[in-house]
């Protein structure tokens, strides 16, 4: 599904109109990243301030690079959270199961709104503002917070740009345009600050952060005349280098660059299976599709997939196998 | 030296008057990044549209992966530059003798004009444009500009959005203002295209070049406790990867990006001595002076510098050692 900006604006309003003296819960996705931490904090403050006693909930930590940005706000992780009298908001989840599904089990009675920005997201909540060109859940809280007069303080500014810097690859996608650059800038005039959230997000790497980088380099294997370049992370590499799945963040990024590269693909093995993480340049690829065929989902650039009782020795080339075939497929080859 | 933006834009309207009916040299810097490119083809672009003739002259070949910017402006390498009627024009060149002593030399009557961004800049044109907290050498040269009204199509504002993204670290540093992404946001409707410019700054890395990143990650050293992380690369890593210096552009970033460094080394060895760069996150530290003791310069957050007749083996030590001087003296320790 998708609306329009005006459209996702209405239906954060009817959101708030339903929390009058109620309370939230703003439910973010597992393995939370800068943009869902970003639409998290900014949604509970502006609830905050206009009123709702608000919480958010996470079935897994937020990392600790951005818990800079969860001060002030009440971060319960799934597993402790006993409340019942919530109703919750799911924000940067493309699908409710993007939430965790025992998390999810908590709130029988559906969420009341999903805000959001990923195409294949169904309108699972009562009212939905999931505004699909939008670059980030962050840019659509943004300009809704705009459009409604809701309350945007250096927090919540901070917040906001995180979401959006990191969703856009530092302002480097297709969907980066000018309105969006100057609702950055009105960010940055309320207090939002590019360094210091760079800094944050992108320059606090571990030593051990930089070892896994060097194996993962290591492990890169180009197939179908280069035009799609593989990387493996193993539980020994977590192991050796001291670092946890968490850093393995942006490593897909490094066979994405690589020049006649079309699709990037890190292959992560896990105590139960592979989960894989897809990057592309050409929409027209569709890595969503690709993904859904290897029990996953996602955008057309960046989609990720989780294959159960897989390993790497026994699988790996059967994953590639289908990689390439898709590619060829939808490259018309 | 330093001016307003205001004094800018007169300068280089001075610059325009003088070149009515001349011809012009735009000079850029040795060893050309995104900025200077930028800047060059900008300001060419710009004065041809104005009825100038002019012509980029440079000391080294364009990078290849900026070759697209360059496009419909005519390079010129210094060796084979033989003409004696050109006025010139200097941008991003903190001092004229970065322009290349032999280059400069062909120009014996000076330099008309001079358009940069460097805080030691002595202003050593006729006609000065040198804005010291602009982000960019191609910051300075949009908000002139528009100031004077000089014609910006879809070619110029590419080549300004490049300069302008490189050298703000894809919009990551303190220098990022809201009137800056204004700025850019004007660029991108006139033309310019993000997803473009990072493809083509950030993303055609040859496979040489990962080779080569990971030989620069084995070689990190850390220093006084991890504040100073150096790195280094010598002809034999370029020979056994099949890259060339142009290659180790961004790699310091991987030492300045670990947690706890405040000071990044990267240390390359060539044939005549050994070229280093310095990347900080503290103005306070002034790499600008540490450089300025290594026979070098740059900013406060990056500077670099040139040991002529120094090899790794023998002087690595001593210039570790002075870097850590250095940082302890202005960290007042």
């Amino acid at each position: 599904m998708g609306t329009s900006m005006q459209e996702a604006a209405e239906a954060l309003k009817s959101v708030l109109r339903t929390l009058k003296g109620r309370k939230a819960a703003v439910l973010g996705h597992m393995r939370p990243d800068g943009d869902c931490i970003g639409s998290q904090v900014a949604l509970c403050r502006m609830l905050t301030a206009a009123g709702v006693d608000a919480v958010c909930v996470n079935r897994d930590r937020v990392p600790p690079n951005l818990s800079a940005y969860a001060r002030g706000v009440t971060f319960i992780r799934g597993s402790d959270y006993g409340e019942n009298d919530r109703l919750a908001v799911a924000v940067d989840c493309a699908d409710a199961s993007r939430i965790g599904t025992e998390l999810l089990a908590r709130f029988p009675e559906g969420l009341l709104g999903n805000v959001d920005h990923h195409a294949s997201n169904p309108g699972y909540a009562v009212h939905n503002a999931v505004v699909k060109d939008a670059a980030a859940t962050c840019h659509v809280l943004a300009a809704c917070a705009e459009m409604i007069g809701l309350e945007v303080d250096a927090a919540t500014a901070k917040a906001l740009h995180l979401g959006i810097l990191t969703d856009t690859g530092r302002f480097s996608y297709s969907s980066v345009s000018p309105e969006l650059l100057e609702l950055t800038a009105r960010l940055l005039r309320k207090g939002a600050d590019p360094a210091e959230a760079n800094f944050r997000v992108f320059e606090q790497e571990s030593r051990g952060k930089l070892a896994l980088t060097q194996r993962f380099l290591a492990s890169l294997r180009f197939h179908d005349g280069g035009r799609i370049c593989s990387g493996e992370i193993r539980q020994a590499d977590y192991a050796a280098t001291g670092t946890t799945k968490e850093d393995k963040e942006g490593l897909v990024e490094f066979p994405r660059s690589v020049e006649g590269v079309e699709v990037a693909v890190l292959l992560e093995e896990g105590a139960d299976g592979i989960r894989g993480s897809l990057r592309g340049r050409d929409p027209r690829l569709r890595l969503d599709q690709l993904a859904g065929k290897l029990n996953g989902g996602g955008h057309m650039l960046a989609a990720g997939f989780n294959m159960l009782g897989c390993s790497l020795d026994r699988d790996r080339d059967r994953i590639i196998g289908q990689v390439i075939e898709h590619v060829r497929e939808r490259a018309g080859k």
